[in-house]
């Protein structure tokens, strides 16, 4: 069991990581304010987890509401998270109740907004479920709901108290989701940690075979990247936004293909190519360097060229990012391998970056 | 003019006071990250006062991005909390793009609300336009949406970054909406200040008048008060729900009744009487404390009796309020006229606090 500490003051939480602790309840119900909590989780993650949770908490005294959604990108909306708001309001929970969200980046998203909003903020607990959730979304308290007109637009920054990423709860995930989740992990290598980048490429092997060992590093060490990143910019006015490597890209394919075509992961990871590329057009980084990051995405079973949506519709795309600031569309930028920053492109080099980087059969490739 | 601040570390802001301030806009052009706002406003505010701040901000620079919605507090929904976002969206408002709430509670509630989650958070100020507002809900962070089962269910707190109350928007109120800011008013006397109640007492007859002094004095105080007790409790964990005082039996009136049929500060005046009544029935306050309390409210245009919901109803309706904890109701009960503290009571106290107080011709008194 490895645990990393989230150091925000007064809300600072632990990242507890390791197998079996979902059963372990006592971390739960050691911060519960009322012996009463509501589950919140999709259909997918209910069949598996839902009732062993509830039943160890049952067990422990706890009093559960459960509320189960559709499982779904697309389903990241308001009408979904009004589904929490009218389970909680029904079994009447009170500003003391506690939110556990039970999930991948979806679930651990609405969760933590509907705990943000809900009577104006009520505890939270994340148990993220997929790769993804445990090494980046479930940590650092952004919550979020979509927008027709743009991803995440709908949120806030809300800390839960504690996170805890059970490692078994990976082995029922599908491998294209579990893949979605490394482009995270490779995403903290290619913004400031090339020895973890290093490593990566030396057991991404290991990774894709779910090795228990090299899995606890691997969200270990990114828990303890994002959470020195997020402590030192909660709320993202400066460093924070290094962590959105290759994501205005990505948004921009997710948006582009309509929510839910191709996994988040998988549009970072086109994402973060187009920003190599870019990076390269700039002369920062070598082919070398673009030859090994597109190597180790595809080892991970990853994208790597994006849809080819064309220039217009990516500009446009892109400038509905959160990250625009009077007009300027700010990117995530590699300054050489392994260490990445925060500036603004040309049109002419993100029209070079598209070219070499999309492809006409890229979109296809990723529909089940 | 007169300044009130309100101290909350780095959240700090001045609620600035007086006649004429809507044309002095540099203490807004202070305050942008950019030069560019949007107001958002209501059918019948716009009429009177967006062409004039839309023109002084746009003279001084400022690009405005005008969102006008419904009127009335049956609009307080997420729908129309969703045409602020279409509004920020389509015009591609930024993090830094800062909303000004222009109207009254429901505008400021409603628009604060979208501040806080818009994007994560935007900047934000108050301009309320009604004395309820300019008393009440623009001062101390408190914004939501109604939802079908409980009013301000859903909200945020979160600090605005100046507000400016005109006193000038308040000579096109209508008296009945007048009336209701002053029941906020009378609460401040109520809560914990006795010599403010007595000068109200003796004053009553100037505010009814809208003497401009009187007014200047009664928001001014209001405002000390209100900022006095948030800068203690920012986020209600303690002192702070003394603000609620009324409010517990006011909302089960505003929902029982349906949202819209009174005014939020004419449920608050007849809650005020109900919580007085029950204070009454505790032998806390003499009966000459309750006829004066009932005098001062009468005076100030407002209802003193409640509608008659029924006991199960009135119960029921409580039960959903935010201030419950572990199934207790929470009450504002006056320990003596002008001291007031949280507590629960008994089913025969509501009880005889219900029967005393409310009547069958309450309700359609004070539909238009």
């Amino acid at each position: 069991m490895r645990t990393v500490k989230l150091d925000l003051g007064p809300d600072s939480y632990d990242i507890v990581i390791g197998r079996g602790l979902l059963a372990q309840v006592e971390r739960m119900t050691a911060l519960l304010p009322q012996k009463r909590a509501a589950i919140v989780t999709n259909t997918t993650v209910a069949a598996l987890y839902l009732a062993p949770l509830q039943k160890a908490l049952e067990a422990a005294g706890v009093q559960i509401i459960p509320i189960v959604l559709p499982d779904g990108e697309q389903y990241k909306t308001w009408e979904t998270l009004n589904l929490i708001f009218d389970g909680l309001l029904t079994a009447r929970a009170e500003r003391k109740t506690t939110l556990i969200a039970l999930g991948g980046g979806v679930v651990g998203d609405m969760t933590g907004f509907a705990a943000a909003v809900y009577q104006r903020g009520v505890p939270f607990i994340q148990i993220p479920t997929t790769l993804l959730a445990q090494v980046d979304s479930s940590v650092g308290g952004k919550t979020a709901i979509n927008h027709p007109l743009g991803k995440n637009m709908i949120g806030s920054f809300y800390q839960p108290q504690l996170v805890l990423a059970d490692l078994a709860s990976l082995d029922t995930l599908p491998d294209r989701e579990y893949s979605a989740g490394l482009a995270e992990v490779i995403k903290y290598g290619l913004i400031d940690d090339l020895p973890f980048l290093e490593w990566l490429e030396a057991n991404i092997e290991r990774l894709m075979g779910r090795d228990t060992d090299a899995l606890a590093y691997a969200v270990e060490r990114s828990c303890q990247n994002k959470a020195r990143i997020v402590g030192e910019d909660e709320k993202e006015h400066g460093v924070r936004a290094l962590l959105n490597l290759g994501h205005t890209f990505g948004h921009a394919i997710e948006t582009g293909l309509g929510y839910g075509a191709w996994l988040h992961g998988e549009a970072v990871a086109a994402g973060m190519v187009l920003a190599a590329r870019a990076s390269y057009e700039l002369g920062q980084i070598t082919d070398a360097d673009l030859a090994r990051i597109i190597k180790l995405l595809d080892a991970a079973g990853l994208p790597t060229m994006a849809p080819a949506l064309g220039y217009e519709r990516y500009a446009a795309l892109m400038a509905q990012d959160k990250k625009v600031d009077a007009g300027q569309i700010k990117f995530i930028i590699m300054r050489k391998l392994g260490e990445s920053y925060m500036g603004t492109l040309s049109p002419e080099v993100i029209a070079a970056a598209l070219q070499a980087g999309c492809s006409d059969d890229a979109a296809a490739s990723r529909v089940a």
